[in-house]
């Protein structure tokens, strides 16, 4: 097959059975494609209807009465339909609530707590800021030590690397699954297993794996995950984010932000916090139901389509976006930032370039290519499995090299 | 006016100026008479509106552009809204984001940052339990005495009660402006100095007041707050909350949950945190973008009411219920549990009655009444000035009498 063939990237869709999924989402308008699903997915039809109903018949009409009718259970009911169908995990061990910030924070901390006489936390300084900000923030607040792998541009942090870092000072590391720019791939079990050897307990971020791959966390023996809903999961902007917490940990651990949804029998309103002795302690304040919905209908469509043909064809979409950079990119001055084996990237695919900011302004504005971009000189394709057809990936592709050519 | 004919609310209602204001919520279905607009208020019809435009329009066709037109400054923009119209604050002091309870969280512990050298917080053992919990998270983890007022039931924290329980010890006062429970009223100007003259920072919930009554944060030299927006404001279940910083306190106070929306600079992704030198280094992680749209869309509902009419009506409405509780309720076992003076309340009023748990349940199975229950004993009638009617005041009130008769 030569890619290269716009007929190649037809035929594809032509057998692509999630085809047909594409049509549940609202579309752009016009000759536009976006390829920034990784950044913020697209809009489920079923999410607006769902919306009018949550706020017409749930806050509307059945108002305060609606807390006890579903709402109260909410974060968990969806926790566990996320942990079912996307990341590897029985039911009572995910919850969605907060910011993937905020859910960082009360996990790192919690971590922080279960480790005492350890004053090292391990991460990487090609992280996400925010998941760096958060963890410089603990340890400065604790008089910790935050040492940072320096992983290589297109790698993922490894086992060994772990190995090597972590030892009996190691309280807790942190990494991303899937690196923001590169979308290099950690491997969980391996990784995980290099953080226990030395005593530390794993916290996984999952913002960039989460419905684009297959997450494993009750396999692996994570300890510790969040991740972000608005995402490969189409849950909206700022939507709620979701937290992991192995079930054996959950009585032992204790999270600093004590509030009333974490309560042991909260309506009595006692004078103590008694956390509830399950992954429900790890709630904070009042859950926010809008999104909560939003979140369960975006997992609801990933679950239909099912994780192991997203992650074949978010692999066979990167492949595509690959072999047409290589074919036409590469002579003009564009580099692939990301891993070349498809297994060992996720669902996007980053091209360094000097002038990427100016060309990615042009894309969007005269092509109708929407990418990324991250500073200094990357385009990011997101090709997220459930939205994008293989001819967006050559249209895209094509109409980029016209641009630069 | 005898307040015991129904023809005396009947008048109140054709003389209120608010009274058309009403139409704009979606109206409880039937006879069903809605009281607990406290702890959820209703649906406004624009927000209906509002919630599919940001749905379909600004999310489904503007997509990740949306960020720069518009969503990454409305944390800040419904904040200067809340904060002109509602809470008495200049421009540049508010942001909308996360729970009461996050928001509490970060408050307090920059607040005690910001007063190394002392150790005691000061709060009431009566306020609400998620604000309690959160300071004794907070004096657990960092060794501090969480110090308790025990203020008498019906009353307020006072200044001079405050005066006797801080002193050089105390860092930080925290108190809820309004009573979850009473509704009684605290001097927001005169107890802030009380805290001042101890050399502490001064923190108010404004949960049951913003929205309700006049509350002039610049004006009383408040230090900090914190408040909800699915009661009065009517944003929706779980909507997110809002926090004040006083400006002059703003680059000197650093909150604990170091998040790339507080970040200078933000997409630089730079290696260390740097927060916004303004109030928008309070802000987390990726904001809640649809919870945004109805925050403001309430708040506007409210501007347009106009908070003087507003108070005035939640003092009216609340005077009625007073005088027919006196008139029907009270020989039939029931007692006040709101303080008498009408400008030393909020705008709900508790009852207290032995038997008031399976009260509250027959009163909505039975005569469609929905107020809210606080245990052990408290029913407690949310008055919303914008969507209460003098007439559901009275006919409630009556088929709580035919009902406990």
């Amino acid at each position: 097959m030569d890619v290269t063939e716009r007929g190649a990237a037809e035929w594809l869709d032509g057998q692509d059975p999630l085809g047909p999924l594409r049509r549940r989402f609202r579309l752009p308008a016009g000759d536009t494609i976006y390829l920034d699903g990784n950044s913020l997915g697209m809009l489920p039809e079923a999410s607006v209807r769902r919306l009018h109903e949550v706020l017409t018949r749930e806050w509307g009409e059945g108002l305060i009465g609606s807390w006890d009718s579903g709402w109260l259970t909410r974060p968990q009911r969806v926790g566990d339909l996320l942990g079912e169908h996307l990341l590897g995990a029985a039911p009572g061990q995910v919850v969605v609530s907060d910011s993937t910030t905020v859910n960082l924070y009360k996990l790192a901390a919690a971590a922080l707590d279960a480790r005492p006489g350890r004053d090292v936390v391990l991460a990487d300084r090609n992280d996400f800021p925010t998941d760096r900000y958060v963890l410089e923030g603990l340890a400065a607040a604790r008089g910790l030590t935050l040492r940072q792998l320096d992983t290589a541009e297109l790698a993922a942090p490894t086992a060994d690397a772990v190995a090597a870092a972590a030892d009996g000072r190691t309280a807790l590391v942190v990494l991303s699954h899937v690196d923001y720019r590169s979308a290099a791939v950690a491997d969980l079990a391996a990784v995980t297993a290099a953080a226990h050897a030395a005593g530390a307990l794993m916290l996984w971020d999952l913002s960039h794996s989460a419905g684009a791959l297959l997450v494993r966390l009750d396999e692996a023996g994570a300890d510790l995950a969040v991740g972000c809903t608005y995402k490969y999961l189409n849950a909206g902007p700022g939507a709620p984010a979701f937290l992991y917490v192995r079930r054996d940990l959950q009585a032992a651990l204790r999270q600093p932000i004590w509030g009333w949804f974490g309560q042991a029998d909260q309506f009595a309103m006692g004078p103590a916090y008694d956390p509830v002795p399950d992954v429900t302690r790890f709630l904070v304040g009042t859950p926010p139901v809008l999104g909560l919905a939003l979140v369960e209908e975006g997992v609801r469509l990933l679950a239909a389509a099912g994780i192991d043909r997203l992650r074949g064809k978010g692999m066979a979409l990167t492949a595509l976006a690959v072999e047409l950079t290589d074919a036409w990119l590469a002579p003009l001055g564009f580099g692939l930032a990301s891993p070349r084996d498809a297994a060992a990237r996720g669902s996007h695919v980053a091209l360094s370039h000097p002038d990427a900011a100016r060309l990615r302004r042009e894309l969007v504005r005269t092509a109708h290519v929407v990418p990324d971009f991250r500073a200094p000189d990357r385009i990011r394709l997101g090709l997220a499995p459930l939205t994008t057809r293989y001819v967006d990936v050559w249209d895209a592709l094509d109409r980029l090299r016209r641009l630069a050519g």
